[in-house]
């Protein structure tokens, strides 16, 4: 079957639960005006059902070839790659001054989560060339952003990000591959990158490498690490195109899933070094990655919400297809369609509960970054940028975990249909299973939420979100709407679980890393579990006072089931990580038999 | 890497686990020789690690051929099928006057993990001989029984289950096969299969089909249903093969996972219909199908335990090789193998504990219907019968539910290299994902558990349970062993919390039965979650108790993991199931919109 972007509830989450309307009215965003959003998001659904959805099964089939040094990409990709660009889909979101619409990140976003759910070894390219517009856009020369952004803008180049190395995968700092500095002020880069998406393709005239290496004089570690652009075709400063560089692809794996992506190895040097242009400062190419990380971070996340919404699609619709047995109290002749079954219906339930969950979760990063980037307060900036931050690791862990999840009962409902590859539901499983790997492992999120965003300012983020959070709470109560069961008191109960979990962990982190850490992954999730609940009923809410929803009770029919299924698993999960650290830190032998 | 059968884990939980050591005590046995247990196992390890672990990667590859009408499957199947019959492994739980050796089923069942950790698409070609066997030798005339019974059993012949038609899964009462009664007291059958697990192949002369059909005056639904005995080639009385017979296969599924084990359809009666035997009585066939159903769902439960070991196996290996950054404390030089880190430690020890709670959780399952076959008391027989019948939908679900959830476990402690084919890692997780749909959906075992074993006797069975269990968590606090941490507190609250959902089950089940059933999946969860975390509790207190093993605290400490971080979400699960049936029931508008 094919896809729909679920725009109604995608505009509801974007504008009232991740609060980009209010941001806007806030005057946040400059002279955005709204109106455009929905038309934007109309048309990028229609590219996707169109053009996208169906070379999805098309590209996990044929997946891509390595042969003679270059990749060759499944029947139909270059094509709809040039009409994507030529549609303007690369450019949503790029700066202006170099032919970008420049609109809003969360817009983008969304557009991420919509490629993602239609096709997501496809929209993965696009994906990465944005982190490369980014970091050439923050730290490039002047010179090097006349010749090479407006092309990575466009999308007539794509751009590729190589930093992994066999042994430096979580532990960048471990990379070899060498620079050294040449005469002209270029670089000759030698030694080999593994894991690199769309490292080669036929999908452009030129691809340019964004490579973190090393040169001879650095400082062990991440703090001498320098960052380099490497074009597959050198550009003359009119733009014309000149030799082949000496980076190749050696090896293309063969992977669990997003078949149609091709995942390079990458050798530079066989032929004398691939020339190279030092982005940002020698050995302080650490810092120009973090730039991209939050929104790399970010668009890994969406492509989880994506795959779970997409998973979710093709089960709904099986579900209201397939015909199996007669449900109780059913009033129809012969068999049933198996959604009419309570447990099957559950099923269903938990899958768009945390899809919208997660979904809310990624929108408000994208917005709290944008503020960040488009503010003129610098009060309102600077506490955008810490949610942002904050809820990057969330965005990132949570949503891919769901992505994985959901994908998984999507493979149940279909029952026996579901574990044949003709059905499509496997191919969801298989792709998914990547997002809580790349860019960050969900392990490596965990850490990184509980020691690097927690611990700021004695966790003044997380307590200010909770504050928030806490008002949601009470116009639940204040509702008085039946409709919403409990889902105001496990709400609250979860809000005090994570509040108790982080004071928990903050005096933890001065005095025994070690167990917070221990704690990391469940305390993620009681993040996510948390936000996301209070974003569904935060929609619930506003879906209530909006003119033109049909039929909002549905929405707070679906905040209710995850704060009573989902959210209601905070206190077990502050339990778990109060009371695992000891338990983790006595395993070795557990683990050494 | 290869695998080895952790040999001490399962005589642990085989004996003190699941008890199998009081039953024999008891003489529930009869004359068994416990000695015997432990060489038998010794040998099975060995064959796995020999014989079948090498070809677990070979077939997943290779997959199998359907050429000509024949399936061939993978180089070196055939040979190491041989091998396997040879070495006795077919006959181990057979009845003796066929030539089996008549051990305990229990003993069987830690076989069949070992074959489906080694290679899980081969262990299932005997899995489903041995249900054939058990229909042929509960129902089968005298006659067929002389004819095929010593085939089955010895492994020279092998059996197929025939159940599922397009239109008939979950609901095997809509199948449309035919029969005809022919003149010489046979049948002849048409009709069409699907789904049907070896249902042709290359290892052996000759398949004995088991098929279910309807005959023309056959009344509607399951009660209309006979179950044949269908050859490939048909046997002479001498036990000499004939014709071939009217039964071929028509196509095969390309996979998700269990490449190597052919997926047939099976058409019978293009050329004048095939011939077939009844087992049992006409319009019995469910009858003697549920005969089968116990065995085959656990040994499916088994399926979900032996690939999840695979898993922890395989992380394990490469948590303790794979060096990536620091740990924080850690006194040696460079970077640390990833298990020092405690969010991966935490993940080992979650797919360990899971893994161990479910492997118990199906011994116990084993050893109840021993007992219930076995017992020359009839009050010990109706008893365990109960039992076994309670256990089964759990020991199905649950462990195959946790076989998913661990081999994801077992890809991501893998990071990038997770996701890579040739790891090995994407294989489990691709094979683990159909024990959850076959021999009835986990969603189907749920109904079971709610519906049909709850209700028995108003409870009786579980309340039974709950009772034996408190005693377990009686004897943890009365250890006063510090290294159990909470695990008391937390198992005594898990029953408290299965209790009382069992109760409000009860309840509901009279009066409201969709709200029985929407909180199905929770409750079986809470319930696998539950007794797991007893069982590894009983198992650790037998570990401090007895000779000769290695460090008793690392069980203890196993236990108390999963009692602190999984028995621990039983408070939630019951909350979900108490507060779920409203969300679930009002959820129309959620999901059609």
């Amino acid at each position: 079957m094919t896809y729909r972007a679920p725009i109604d509830d995608i505009l509801l989450s974007l504008n009232h639960g991740a609060g980009l309307q209010a941001a806007v009215a806030a005057g946040h965003y400059g002279d955005y005006d709204s109106e455009i959003t929905a038309q934007v998001l109309d048309e990028a659904g229609k590219f996707a059902s169109d053009i996208l959805a169906p070379l999805n099964r098309v590209g996990d089939k044929h997946g891509i070839k390595l042969e003679h040094g270059k990749v060759t990409t499944a029947p139909g990709w270059p094509d709809a790659y040039q009409r994507w660009i030529g549609a303007g889909w690369n450019a949503v979101s790029g700066p202006e001054e170099f032919g970008g619409q420049g609109l809003p990140m969360a817009v983008n976003a969304v557009c991420t989560e919509i490629w993602a759910s239609s096709n997501m070894a496809f929209g993965l390219c696009p994906l990465l060339t944005l982190s490369a517009i980014e970091a050439l856009h923050a730290h490039g020369s002047d010179e090097l952003k006349q010749i090479y952004l407006g092309k990575l803008v466009s999308g007539e180049w794509t751009g590729t990000m190589q930093l992994t190395e066999p042994q430096a995968g979580s532990d960048v700092g471990a990379l070899r591959t060498r620079a050294e500095r040449a005469a002209d002020g270029s670089y000759r880069i030698f030694g080999s990158k593994i894991f690199i998406t769309y490292g080669d393709h036929d999908m452009t005239d030129n691809i340019v490498h964004f490579v973190l290496a090393r040169l001879p004089d650095a400082p062990a570690g991440t703090k001498g690490i320098s960052l380099f652009l490497i074009p597959k075709f050198l550009v003359g400063a009119d733009g014309t195109l000149g030799a082949r560089n000496d980076i190749y692809p050696s090896g293309v794996e063969h992977k669990l899933g997003i078949h149609a992506s091709p995942t390079c190895t990458m050798t530079m040097g066989d032929h004398g070094g691939a020339i190279g242009y030092l982005i940002g400062e020698e050995n302080r190419g650490m810092q120009c990655m973090f730039t991209m990380m939050n929104q790399a971070r970010l668009a890994v996340g969406l492509e989880g919400v994506g795959i779970a919404d997409r998973a979710y699609q093709q089960a709904l619709a099986y579900a209201q297809e397939r015909k199996q047995g007669r449900a109780i109290g059913s009033t129809g002749t012969g068999s049933d369609p198996i959604i009419k079954h309570p447990d099957v219906k559950r099923t269903l339930l938990t899958m768009r509960a945390l899809t919208g969950a997660a979904r809310t979760i990624c929108y408000s990063t994208a917005v709290a970054l944008d503020i960040a980037a488009r503010s003129s307060d610098p009060k309102v900036k600077a506490a955008a940028a810490a949610r942002g931050a904050l809820l990057t690791p969330i965005a990132k862990a949570f949503s891919t975990d769901v992505g994985t999840e959901v994908a998984s009962l999507g493979v149940q409902i279909h029952g026996g249909m579901g574990f044949i590859e003709e059905t499509g539901a496997a191919q969801h499983y298989r792709d998914a299973r990547i997002a809580p790997i790349y860019e960050g492992t969900n392990g490596i999120q965990a850490i990184d939420l509980v020691t690097r965003k927690l611990g700021v300012n004695g966790g003044a983020s997380v307590f200010t979100l909770l504050d928030e959070l806490t008002l949601i709470v009470k116009d639940v109560e204040a509702s008085n709407d039946p409709g919403f069961g409990l889902t105001g008191l496990r709400l609250r109960e979860a809000l005090e679980s994570l509040d108790r979990t982080s004071r928990y962990l903050l005096d933890k982190l001065g005095s025994a890393t070690n167990d917070a850490l221990a704690g990391a992954t469940p305390y993620l999730r009681l993040f996510g579990a948390t936000v996301g609940g209070c974003a569904l009923a935060a929609e619930a809410l506003a879906a209530r006072d909006l003119d033109g929803v049909s039929d909002p009770s549905r929405y707070v029919a679906l905040a209710r089931f995850f704060a009573e299924t989902i959210a209601v698993q905070a206190p077990a999960l502050e339990r778990s990580v109060i009371d695992s650290a000891d338990a983790v830190a006595g395993a070795e032998a557990v683990l050494s038999a």
